[in-house]
């Protein structure tokens, strides 16, 4: 058990008891016997964040070709090196991209890359929860379709290590995975009873081409397709056409806003409050360190309001609580875990904040203040599933885990 | 003397020697008696920020009326509270809005607010630079005129506390300021060599109303009225005409671009490229925390590139490199000081940031870095003019800084 005293909550100071790993009593003066206790007077406990997109082992190609274009991007820099990566590699980069996580407040997100063994060990030992996908993307070639096929199920049949890591089934998008592939990775989803992760709308040229082949938009075409349910987690989605946001909501299917990553690549604005006004399960990702380049959701909030504003041309759009909750409640319960509220029963992920660091003053508004102000100085101490992942700024064994990736990233990036 | 031993610096680790305000030496293996030494193994240097327009007494506003129509946001929430300052208040929340900006790495900024004679003595004891405006608006009534030309008249014969204080006049806006006023002004500022600094062209409204008033938009109007010339510091400048970017080429005026304002108040979106293009001098600011909501610079940086790849559509504009000159050196030499870049013979105002911070690894590109994945908690040490104003993240005296915003603030914003 462990007992937060003195505690800010919704404008109010209280304790919270957390037994096992669950937030168990929230009211003032609890007393428990055997609970470790925990003084935090003058901080706020806010949920955690849930990164809704990222490929976290890319994290070694951040700063790397800068100001291209997007083919000259990929061509030349980015999936050269990614050919030299191996298991030992993406052990190492996860490791670190997980540190970032949670010293910016992170204690789950949803995964999609290569080595995923390594990222789901990675994500085990350093105790927070993830999603981990494996991609599919066969070109079209059959022969792939089966192997890809063949590496899903064998992926979705081994257990994972903990309760907090869970397997998915990422087919990478409608330009690069064949019609069967993409149906037979929803088949085994459901199945497994999992998510289905895709790209979908990300530019406009993908979408010009899907209805140039098929016919029809992506997001209508998965649709037709059978794809689309609350299990169906859709990242970017920048480019709809009318009809498709109805889809959308008629289907359950959950949104990945990744704002800085459209930007940065200029994919475009997602039309967020129409989404917002639609009824949408609307979520927020960094997507990878390569395109952000950060996987900080303190900044993709900032991003998310701003280009949330001036993509619905109005001042009174993309509201701070909105993108608070697409930044926590909203992540959670698109992967099926109660967290993303402080309240009682819900699981105990969660941050401390300083109320006395510059970035969160004056508080009159600290939801606003974590949206547009807050800067992850602020954050002092990382809860995942009860128990703490990050003390005082300081995650245990962080020195190795840098020194490692650094290691990792002069062997990748040499010449 | 200061001697920074093992620093890094473009690439390669050095040495670099500070006498008096100045880099005096930068070269491998300085040694120097009676220099004081600084262990900067694992340390990048880099030059500080400046923040080119904001509204630092304005601190206390932050996350005040988020989200609303921007006349209900002003009439309903801003100017009623603004109402209640005086110098006292001015005077603290002043020294907390320098201390965030030291904390986030900037030494000089241009503000332009009320009771100023405040703000700068939380300057002078605060230990960085600024230039501190008198605002001019009067409504275009007569008296008001004659009585803002006299105040302006009497704060600039008042000498400054130290050389890192100047002065400036601001004339407000076309919208707010007469055509006696503004040109008053601008002889004030032209008599003592100082500057001129104005918002223009925020709005499209500000832009429709005044060819409505003046039968021309607000650039061509200050161009016509002999206003502009490269002390002449122009705010937002959302909304030119063609015509009026060559009049700013030709001028040498300096533009401030103020990305997150600009789309949080949903303004526009500056074109910042073209007028990189076309030669204009743009340099950074955040506007007031009440508006952002933040004075870190880092934020403004990555808000600037993601704004200006998506106004110019496209990921070649707003490059990394041009972002972090507008942040740094375009600054302080549109204010006539020689900082902004670590070379021999400059003003020593600079940061120190650590190499091993997760948000700057790996270091494959550094200025990206800054723009892109660096949040404040990078920064160990800040200088200004020689002389160290934060030390290992900690600015001398910030507990009572901090104690005495937040009593300001709780009396100020109390119903």
């Amino acid at each position: 058990m462990i007992l937060l005293k003195n505690v800010y909550l919704n404008g109010q100071t209280t304790d919270i008891l957390i037994k096992q790993n669950r937030f168990f009593q929230i009211k003032n003066n609890i007393s428990a016997e055997n609970a470790e206790i925990l003084d935090c007077t003058n901080k706020a406990i806010l949920p955690s964040f849930c990164n809704m997109h990222t490929h976290s082992a890319m994290m070694f190609l951040r700063g790397i070709g800068e100001d291209l274009e997007l083919m000259d991007w990929l061509e030349k820099e980015i999936w050269p090196r990614e050919d030299k990566l191996n298991d030992e590699y993406v052990y190492h980069i996860s490791k670190f991209s997980v540190l970032e996580m949670i010293k910016t407040g992170t204690t789950m997100f949803l995964d999609m890359y290569f080595h995923i063994g390594e990222t789901i060990k990675a994500v085990d030992e350093m105790g927070i929860r993830a999603v981990i996908t494996y991609v599919g993307m066969d070109m079209f070639d059959k022969n792939e379709t089966k192997r890809r096929i063949k590496n899903a199920e064998d992926f979705l049949s081994i257990p994972t290590p903990c309760h907090r890591v869970m397997k998915g089934l990422s087919p990478h998008a409608v330009y690069t995975a064949s019609e069967e592939l993409i149906k037979a990775f929803k088949k085994m989803t459901l199945e497994n009873d999992t998510f289905l992760h895709t790209h979908v709308c990300e530019t406009q040229k993908e979408v010009d081409d899907c209805i140039q082949k098929y016919g029809v938009p992506p997001v209508q075409l998965l649709s037709d397709w059978g794809i689309l349910d609350q299990k169906t987690i859709l990242a970017h989605a920048v480019h709809l056409k009318d009809d498709e946001i109805n889809i959308l909501k008629q289907s359950q299917s959950v949104v990945v806003h990744n704002p800085a990553s459209n930007l940065k690549l200029n994919s475009g604005q997602m039309p967020l409050q129409r989404y917002l006004d639609a009824g949408i399960k609307v979520t927020l990702g960094t997507d990878s360190a390569s395109s952000n380049n950060s996987l900080s959701m303190i900044d993709e909030m900032k991003i998310a309001a701003l280009s949330g504003k001036n993509q619905a041309n109005s001042s009174t759009s993309a509201k701070v609580q909105d993108i608070f909750d697409m930044a926590t409640i909203n992540g959670f319960e698109a992967l099926g875990v109660q967290a993303g509220k402080i309240k009682e029963g819900y699981l105990a992920d969660f941050i401390l904040v300083d109320l006395n660091n510059y970035s969160l003053l004056p508080n009159v508004n600290l939801i606003s203040n974590m949206v547009y102000s807050a800067n992850p100085s602020c954050i002092t101490d990382v809860f995942c599933d009860g128990k703490c992942v990050m003390k005082n700024a300081y995650v245990k064994g962080e020195e190795e885990i840098i020194s490692n990736f650094k290691k990792t990233c002069h062997e990748l990036l040499k010449e």
